[in-house]
């Protein structure tokens, strides 16, 4: 190894190295990454694919006084190794590690905390703004995919940028794909450039530009003001009008894996005093055979084999996503009315082997979680049955939109909404623990969460058959709980045991912890009764004659507004005492999720002291 | 009169009169409108800009079966007007009457409800998926203003249908400005279209390419798809890259007051196999000289007199988004931290006078609450105290990124919640009703309620002084409520009188009908206390030493999250019995904001009953 990325100070390494020494840089990370990651698993495909552009804006840059914003921000981890924190890499995603994501509370090099697609540009912008009143002349850039280009949200900043021509530099980290394949017009036009012929000439002009410009300092910033124009126009070619007739000067593209060229490119929009987007071209997996053959599978992938490209998963039990996929396949090959909807995450929320059954009835929307669900209202309002799967927290986009557009028109649309609770190592960004609040306050909505796979396929075939608006909320990964005593559903809630002491109503997967903190309290002499809570809404009203002298509600969302406040508005005057067990009123960090229920109290252990602790309390 | 708009069977008129007809039939249906809406109120302004185009829609399209989706929908009175719906004019947005929105519950004609803007491209898209899913060949149109084109859901709809090339119409209707000016990159790219030449020759070729083609039936759709790309070159000229590029195809400009030539180029549209869109130039307040002179004062107006153009509004108390304009204002001169963000509503919500005195620090960012929030964030991270105004049932699509780049960041941003609570004539889409629950799910969010105005103002002194995000909800309108007992906000809630019986806890506006419901209350013997809870979150936790047996929540928000179920999460198992008043677990119409909160049940009378008749169940 030539160098040292855990001591090395590799911003001036950016800075000084000659082109060939970074070339060695590069590769030293790309093979760093396949290590760590290997192990810990995250976000590889993508960080593969720009360790040079990461590299190239470090060398110009002069962070922390300049800002950069990584989009979505899962590709952000070569800026942590060039930024100091390649050694805490066998952390990254763990217990109280490295976060997968940026985060400003980690180093002053991460501007802007990011997570979910399209905020990049939006942030700048108002980043931008601030420099501007405080008379400051730093550059803020987002470096943005092609995908997060298809959010909306990408398209409102950059409308509002170039009608203010605020100076922003927008890096489009183009590898023709979001996390699976892209979808939109925007795409195919980034395509159609991509494979222009422009590439070479545009390349030349841009470096015989710069040779006739001497490249030092502000001095030179203002003089070369009247050469904007030639700038843009040496660059443009007849590329970037999509930009151009927005106000974006648009330069490139350029080849994301020859850092001169990006520095080059790059030096050149920071002569331009106004919005500038450079287009680069990358590919996702570069440089590690398996996740460039692969880039959907390594996009997010777990601990791998670095030889095989196999994952170590030793799981069997199929995912709640593979058996939301599998029983909706089956569904519409018998109901032609269902069709599906994803936002980019066809593959991720199980809907392959629908796309390929059912291909005419399969809609990829792109990134556009807002657009999928109107879409959706759309044609349900002409008598179809859209489901609708979202991450739970990718979901809270479309929060006005299942009010306006589904709910008022009471629209059959079935949400699926996956990687509902704790998703564990993606973090607070990702946890999906506000659905059963913004979902259980919308009139009409009929919110169900399964205890397990047969439950879930249980609910599917239920949704489909009933009408209005559905929700169906299921955590990330398995759940392996079987228990005789769980009756197929049937749309109720499922007595398991009655309890004289206690009654424990636990809503969808969190049963396992239930039972465990049953379990306990049964040791210690306690009569307990346990409810599978399939339905939260409408909720359950048959629980006024309980035996219990105490109700313990648990569900791995936040209490304000959830099942657990549901049941108190319902149940606050009757005899029994409750005990709302769920996430507490802060924002919850990254780990395995059995971590995190513990810092949270929902797990088996946490339940059962808490319970206790009240029962001897009131004694 | 030449035409009897109640009677008349305006379709037939539409689609068989002559064009000099027609513009007769405009005229009266003008002078309609303008004399209806002096007397119930509405949206003026829109509606007269788009008589001509409304007309030129029903005579070329065979609705039903044809879809036309009004983008917003305050601009469809005239769609209802020519739909048989005239007759019932005068019940225009009273209560039980006819809705100021779309609504497919009123008539068949209405193909789907909208209410919040840049939706309709979207829905028509999931309406042409089911068309042709089912075979048919029945024309959706989208008729979006250019100030929706500025919502990134327009976009991402564009970006899909232009990738997927579904046969959608889109009817730009373009009058150069939102709901006051318009200020993206977007428009001033229209506009440069606007002023263009290349208006008269596009005319000029439309009709001569019609006049050479047979128009009858389906045959003849087929038979001239050879010419598809000469419709397009021939209307086309040099505009409309923006749209080409993400494969619309564009049509236009037309004339917005010439329904020969609208008929035409819709005509010409339809012939096209794939997504088009005709722009149309129109005039907000066309044909009425005071809407035209003042066009954001008749947006959305109250009863007026037609021959002055004033308004016949009686009251003289300032609303509450004058008070805050005002008074952030007043603040910004003296703390030069404090900006100002609008979402296209900045005369709306009061911002007037900040843009006059701090333009320099007042940002519209157009009708695009997303982006606003997120500028707002980036504004924050870098020291500035961003006040973002917005009403509360718009704010719902911010909901995401008030939790993703706001809460989790704990950044310093203020939510001017407008319009929060029952809106009245405006009806279900508009209601402020979920607010207090989204928000107050939100970790670090502190949550405020004014009473009146006096109390707005020293919220805001007090938000802007605080850390972190701080919303403040206020209703539309005025509040006389003024009580020597309510002293001045200093961050905890205001006891006005403590009661042995009965604890009222009133969240913000609802102070006066909580007074109200205490006088009857303390006529039937009753000892009642009244807590103005001026802080919603975080919760106040001293209420465990009441003395009353009953404590009554009461605000005007859903129950489900609110500050009542947010009171029943801490004090369930509290010795008192709780009431919890709200909005029940359904939409509320549109009327009076008198008629729905005795709808609803939460005006004093109901809640004095509700009382009662809980205590006397309980004795």
């Amino acid at each position: 190894m030539k160098y040292d990325l855990e001591h090395d100070n590799l911003i001036q390494v950016c800075k000084n190295a000659s082109y060939d020494e970074l070339a060695i840089l590069s590769e030293e990370i790309r093979e760093f990454l396949v290590e760590k990651v290997s192990k810990t698993g995250g976000h590889l495909a993508s960080n593969l694919g720009i360790v040079e552009l990461s590299i190239a804006l470090t060398r110009v840059y002069d962070m922390p006084r300049d800002k950069i914003i990584y989009d979505v921000g899962h590709q952000a981890y070569v800026h942590k190794i060039l930024t100091g924190r390649a050694s805490r890499f066998d952390s990254l995603r763990q217990y109280k590690g490295l976060s997968g994501f940026p985060k400003s509370r980690e180093s002053e090099y991460d501007a802007y905390d990011t997570g979910h697609s399209s905020t990049s540009i939006s942030a700048a912008y108002g980043m931008a703004l601030a420099r501007d009143l405080k008379g400051e002349d730093n550059e803020i850039v987002a470096v943005i995919g092609d995908g997060s280009m298809t959010g909306g949200l990408a398209f409102e900043a950059l409308n509002n940028i170039g009608a203010r021509q605020t100076n922003v530099k927008i890096i489009l980290n183009d590898n023709g794909m979001s996390i699976s394949h892209n979808v939109g017009a925007s795409s195919k036009y980034l395509a159609k450039i991509r494979s222009s012929e422009v590439y070479d000439k545009t390349k030349l002009s841009v470096k015989s530009m710069l040779h006739s410009v001497p490249l030092v300092g502000d001095a030179i910033k203002d003089g070369i003001k009247n050469s904007k124009e030639n700038i843009k126009h040496s660059m443009l070619g007849e590329q970037g009008h999509l930009f151009e007739d927005l106000g974006i000067t648009y330069l490139g593209p350029v080849d994301g894996y020859n850092i001169r060229d990006m520095v080059d490119v790059i030096k050149a929009a920071n002569m331009i005093d106004g919005p500038t987007l450079i287009h680069v071209i990358t590919k996702k997996g570069k440089g590690y055979e398996w996740a460039e053959k692969y880039p959907r599978k390594f996009h997010g992938i777990g601990p791998f084999d670095i030889a095989t490209g196999n994952t170590l998963s030793s799981s069997v039990a199929p995912t709640f996503s593979e058996v939301f996929g599998n029983k909706i396949n089956q569904i519409a090959a018998l109901n032609k009315n269902v069709v599906a909807i994803a936002a980019a995450m066809g593959t991720a929320t199980g809907l392959l082997s629908f796309w390929g059954d059912h291909p005419d009835r399969y809609y990829d929307v792109g990134i556009a979680e807002e657009h999928a669900v109107v879409t959706a209202a759309g044609l349900a309002k002409q008598g179809y049955i859209p489901v609708v799967a979202i991450y739970s927290s990718f979901l809270q986009r479309s929060f006005d939109f299942i009010i306006q557009d589904v709910a008022l028109q009471d629209l059959h649309v079935i949400f699926a909404v996956d990687r509902a609770g704790l998703v564990g190592n993606d973090g607070e960004t990702h946890h999906g623990v506000f659905d059963i609040a913004y979902l259980n306050m919308i009139p009409r909505m009929t919110v169900l969460a399964p205890a397990n796979g047969p439950q879930l396929e249980e609910m599917l075939d239920y949704a489909v058959n009933i009408e209005g608006p559905v929700a169906i909320r299921y955590p990330r990964g398995t759940s392996a709980i079987t228990d005789s005593r769980l009756k197929p559903f049937n749309g109720s809630n499922i007595e398991i045991t009655s309890g004289k002491d206690i009654t424990i109503l636990s809503v969808g997967n969190m049963l396992e912890e239930a039972m465990s903190a049953a379990a306990i309290l049964r040791e210690d002499g306690y009569s307990v009764g346990i409810t599978d809570v399939a339905v939260i809404k409408p909720l359950d009203n048959s629980w006024h004659d309980l035996e219990s002298k105490l109700v313990v509600t648990i569900e791995d969302g936040v209490i304000s507004g959830g099942f657990g406040s549901a049941f108190n508005d319902e149940y606050k005057n009757d005899d029994f005492d409750i005990i709302n067990i769920g996430i507490p009123d802060r924002f919850i960090g990254h780990g395995k999720v059995s971590e995190l229920r513990e810092e949270c109290g929902i797990d088996g252990k946490s339940i059962a002291r808490k319970v206790k602790a009240y029962l001897e309390r009131k004694a």
